[in-house]
């Protein structure tokens, strides 16, 4: 595996890959990686020839008074991790190399970022589109992996790809879970070992959602009221939204029917946490 | 010449070109032609081995009230034109191929976007970045050439570049004018004879301006002053603008030293018309 700490350098490396009629695979991520990331990082080398991985703690996707400073970070385990994994290129480029004086250029995506995670992150999406933007011009990747978990940030990346005539395919992988059911996240390391616990809520009240649909339950309303009835159980658990929405457009469903995306984000003690489900829900039970 | 009517077309021809080794020119055009276009279709054509032209339209790149829907046209004669000056793909994508349904995602550049053009077409750079950037992606040029006519869309453009890591050389050519000093413009045709007449006050004061400068004077007020004082000698003339500004950075100054910019916006009758000259004013006389 190579590290590659420059953007000029990550761009001359994939040049060369595709000059050498080589596919190349992107995974990109903030670091601190777990299970997750190697999910994704695994569904790249299947896929591609080459696979570049970028370690990169954005600023510009947080908001202020959000976790930027103390966000978890682990380099060298990360590089180990990417390693083993079968990572050929591990890009960690400097904030200054991918933001220098008089930066000032942003995607936006405004029909689908103010929703959701925008409302309490407006500025998030924003951030999310213009780095990944970057980092599909630096490394030209034929396909870019990304998270479930993230749902709508994949709807996001999803369309600007396709509105800016990119030639990226993106791959979205499920959801990885511990063992217990609560999706995998850098940010778990923040939950004290009772919030972990009151955390289990969020799997548990979509899975609650997802038997009630499986039983012919179209209606949003009634499958909000499971959700958050089951939220409302665990003192510990402040939710900010639940979404019943259309997988494809993230636009807000009055009844479920097609590929439907359950979203939610709560925080638990501080410590904000996201997860979701797709389920397919037909005319009839 | 190849006519292209649709990105998928216009992607796999460029595709095949950069597969053959060749390099490949950008000209982005709204059509109706004039010498200015062909100056700088004739800078791709002695730069690179292909060149292709667009001629779009671009509703994003009107504000509300403005000359969309009567913007001058002439596809037969843009066609000759180009096939002419040695442009060998004359790209002509439909507006629901460029917007399909959906569509959303914009690309800003609040820091200098606002200014000059930006304070009467609020919205106006940021249509200009976002199909500047699906052509890049398009057609995925090596280098794209621009006029300085549009002074504040190239510095826009390369800033754009620079922060989104693009590999296109941006190439901005000089403007091109009628014998009299009119910068060439599509909107020209807008003019009366009368108009047409007044016109030449915006080169005139600009170049008087330069004249200022050249004999030494270095203070933004006093040429502020006397471009004002040569555009007031016209009543059809409605001053919009004038601004003295780094030719790089777009940022005002109280004193001219370095590469300067100075630009101006004005009406003539109902016809917005721009121009602009780049001065060297060294530290001395």
């Amino acid at each position: 595996m190579e590290p590659v700490k420059t953007i000029d350098e990550m761009k001359k490396i994939a040049r060369r890959v595709h000059g050498e009629g080589k596919t190349l695979g992107l995974v990109p991520t903030m670091g601190f990686l777990h299970e997750g990331h190697l999910s994704l990082i695994r569904r790249a080398v299947a896929l591609c020839d080459c696979t570049a991985i970028s370690v990169f703690v954005n600023p510009k996707q947080f908001v202020s008074g959000e976790d930027l400073d103390k966000y978890p970070a682990d380099f060298e385990r990360d590089r180990d991790m990417a390693r083993d994994a079968g990572v050929d290129f591990f890009f960690f480029p400097g904030v200054r190399d991918m933001y220098p004086e008089g930066f000032q250029t942003e995607v936006h995506l405004p029909g689908m970022s103010k929703r959701m995670c925008g409302l309490s992150r407006p500025t998030h999406f924003q951030g999310v589109a213009t780095v990944v933007l970057k980092l599909f011009n630096i490394v030209r990747p034929d396909v870019a992996v990304f998270g479930q978990k993230d749902a709508q940030q994949s709807v996001v990346i999803k369309r600007m790809v396709r509105d800016l005539d990119l030639d990226v395919k993106i791959d979205i992988m499920p959801i990885v879970r511990e063992p217990d059911g609560l999706a995998m996240s850098s940010r778990n390391t923040y939950l004290s070992s009772e919030e972990r616990a009151s955390a289990l809520c969020l799997y548990r009240s979509l899975e609650k959602a997802r038997a009630a649909v499986e039983q012919g339950q179209r209606f949003t309303e009634n499958i909000l009221d499971i959700i958050s009835h089951v939220l409302a159980e665990e003192q510990k658990v402040q939710t900010e939204y639940i979404v019943i929405c259309d997988a494809g457009t993230l636009e807000e469903l009055d009844a479920l029917h097609g590929r439907v995306l359950i979203a939610l984000a709560a925080r638990v003690g501080k410590t904000r946490l996201i997860d979701n489900v797709i389920i397919t829900a037909g005319n009839d039970k």
